[in-house]
């Protein structure tokens, strides 16, 4: 295998790249890309037109449907980028999908090696029959817990995902309130954090999206009151710099909520910035965030509000340093060369039998 | 070519085939299988399995979305059933797919003449960019008003829809009430006929379905204070046998709704009944209703009251007589049949040079 590869990597259409706001997909997809070219790999991405990228673009629509205010199914739209790269496909050594299980097909028949990301969670509907169906699909794993209900699928590696986390600023000393970052809905644990933040006697700051009707209808319910009464300080949905200077001035980050997350960003941004996060023992957090050293997880209320008063103790300088080095955009690309050369080194046409030692180093049980 | 064709059809996930409501493209589906197979062609379904054909089926789903309350997105249950498909190709002369744009990138490359036919509205966000992306796929439009707006693309032929019109009851007389079938939504007309109705002073008769949050908020508004009139008889969504009672019964069945349909079975199972047709003068209807035969075709409500007045004199023998001519089965499949044999009779791959014959026989412009 050649040391320069030809890498096309494909987006959804829903955001440019990177994304304007909080989105986990097309903000590690521009982490790859930067790390990919500053190794040298020739990369191409199909993405929405608006995207801003060191590397090839080309558009698979002109703008991203966030922009158009288009909010209708997107199914066609991914189509429309597979089929552009479809038509490229002896410009590549190796395409990497992000578009999820609706890039399976693609994957399966286009004729070039074809490695699958899923970014999202894999419990959803549709989901078992999509990983019968494609068993010979080659995938990445975000988390091991993401992968875990499908253990006989054709999966690669794990790869954690990385940030370039050393540009967070470092808040040395805990602070004096619990942050939350996301979106206003009960699986993030918005209600969870309020009640914690009165328990504590702590003010609790959240930087959340209330888009939809549902994340209207439980910031009514659950957040105004908390405003009201001081608990809560609202402050919408913050850019890259105000989300890191949040993380930094706190005493703690809460993920509280009963969603296993795939991969769960926000834990490794706290990181980054020194500050523990404090978790609910779910899906990818028991992967990223170490009991004791990077933060706590936790089984309930109680626990977190134990969490809470051991917090200060933490060594905040070892939280940082441990998450530049663990979820590094470096280390994301080491292993992703190790997967498109896991891909490269079997066929040419696609890899059903993975090594052995790729798949046992994977950990998805 | 063999007289005797391999035939798949693909049909969407959400519902079998034939379906249990009303619903368009998979009675169509169910049509064309009985008259194909009744031909000596074989057929095979790619369909939900609880599907009841009288050919091959193979399931692409245990059970259709719809049966599991399955209220998501299909596109992905879309790739299962395109991906057993392609799996099986070579069992196949010819592909026709009824999963409407999301079939565009397997019909691009499958190893099998595939032809698409297109049943729901162009008009939709994304269709313009699939379009453009998909200028070679073979498509087949089920009206000219359908295929207008994209005059470039590969249009192999329109082929007007067709059913076993035949076991429909023939009104012989012209009723006392006017019926109207379908959704209760504004574009299809619901309040326009309410007040035509009470204009006219006869009772509407209506069988439509209520089923989200728009058609429910729309009943309420508009349909309800004019049931508690009397204006309205209310029957809900009902069966095949209802429906041809309601429409054999009827003065004459309305679909004034602003909305082009792209073909519109209402009037031609209430043509069949010997019911005419009163018809904004939109979409396919003015294909399929010819103005003082088979109904009216009208601009406004003032108009419309006049087709009230004027539909008695309509020779209803005559409807039935012409829409059983016009819209059997056998006509759409005679139709289907060339369609086949235009694809066949190119490459075997796929058919991207379209007979001028042919393209000047579909009459899209």
């Amino acid at each position: 295998m050649p040391d320069s590869l030809r890498v096309a990597l494909v987006s959804p259409p829903m955001l440019p790249v990177p994304p304007p706001g909080y989105s986990g997909t097309e903000r590690v997809v521009a982490a790859l890309i930067d790390e990919l070219v500053k190794r040298g790999h020739r990369v191409t991405l199909y993405a929405p037109g608006d995207s801003e990228v060191d590397c090839e673009l080309v558009p698979t629509i002109p703008h991203s449907l966030w922009a158009t205010d288009y909010r209708g199914d997107v199914s066609s739209f991914i189509n429309i980028g597979l089929a552009k790269l479809w038509a490229d496909h002896e410009r590549f050594d190796i395409v990497h999908s992000h578009v999820e299980t609706l890039g399976f097909l693609f994957a399966r028949h286009c004729p070039r090696p074809v490695v699958t990301t899923l970014h999202g969670r894999l419990d959803g509907s549709g989901i078992p029959e999509l990983m019968a169906e494609f068993m010979d699909i080659p995938l990445v794993a975000i988390s091991d817990s993401q992968g875990r209900w499908f253990p006989e699928n054709n999966w690669i590696k794990t790869v954690h995902h990385g940030l370039p986390l050393e540009q967070a600023p470092f808040g040395d000393q805990p602070g004096e309130y619990l942050a939350l970052v996301g979106r206003v809905t009960p699986e993030k644990g918005v209600d969870e954090a309020i009640e914690l933040a009165r328990r504590a006697h702590l003010q609790l700051k959240l930087a959340a999206k209330v888009y939809d009707r549902h994340e209207k209808e439980h910031f009514a319910e659950v957040v105004a009151p908390a405003i009201d009464d001081g608990v809560v300080e609202f402050q919408g949905e913050v850019g890259q710099i105000e989300r890191d200077s949040l993380y930094a001035g706190a005493l703690a980050t809460l993920m509280l909520g009963a969603w296993p997350e795939p991969f769960g960003l926000v834990a490794i941004e706290s990181m980054a910035t020194g500050t523990p996060v404090i978790a609910r023992r779910a899906g990818a957090l028991t992967e990223t965030v170490e009991h004791g050293v990077d933060g706590f997880l936790v089984d309930d209320l109680d626990e977190a509000f134990l969490a809470v008063q051991r917090a200060p103790d933490l060594d905040r300088a070892l939280i940082r340093e441990r998450a530049l080095d663990r979820f590094s955009a470096g280390r994301m690309v080491d292993e992703y060369e190790d997967v498109y050369r896991a891909l490269l080194g079997g066929s040419r046409k696609r890899q059903t039998e993975v090594p052995t030692e790729l798949r046992v180093a994977s950990g998805v049980r």
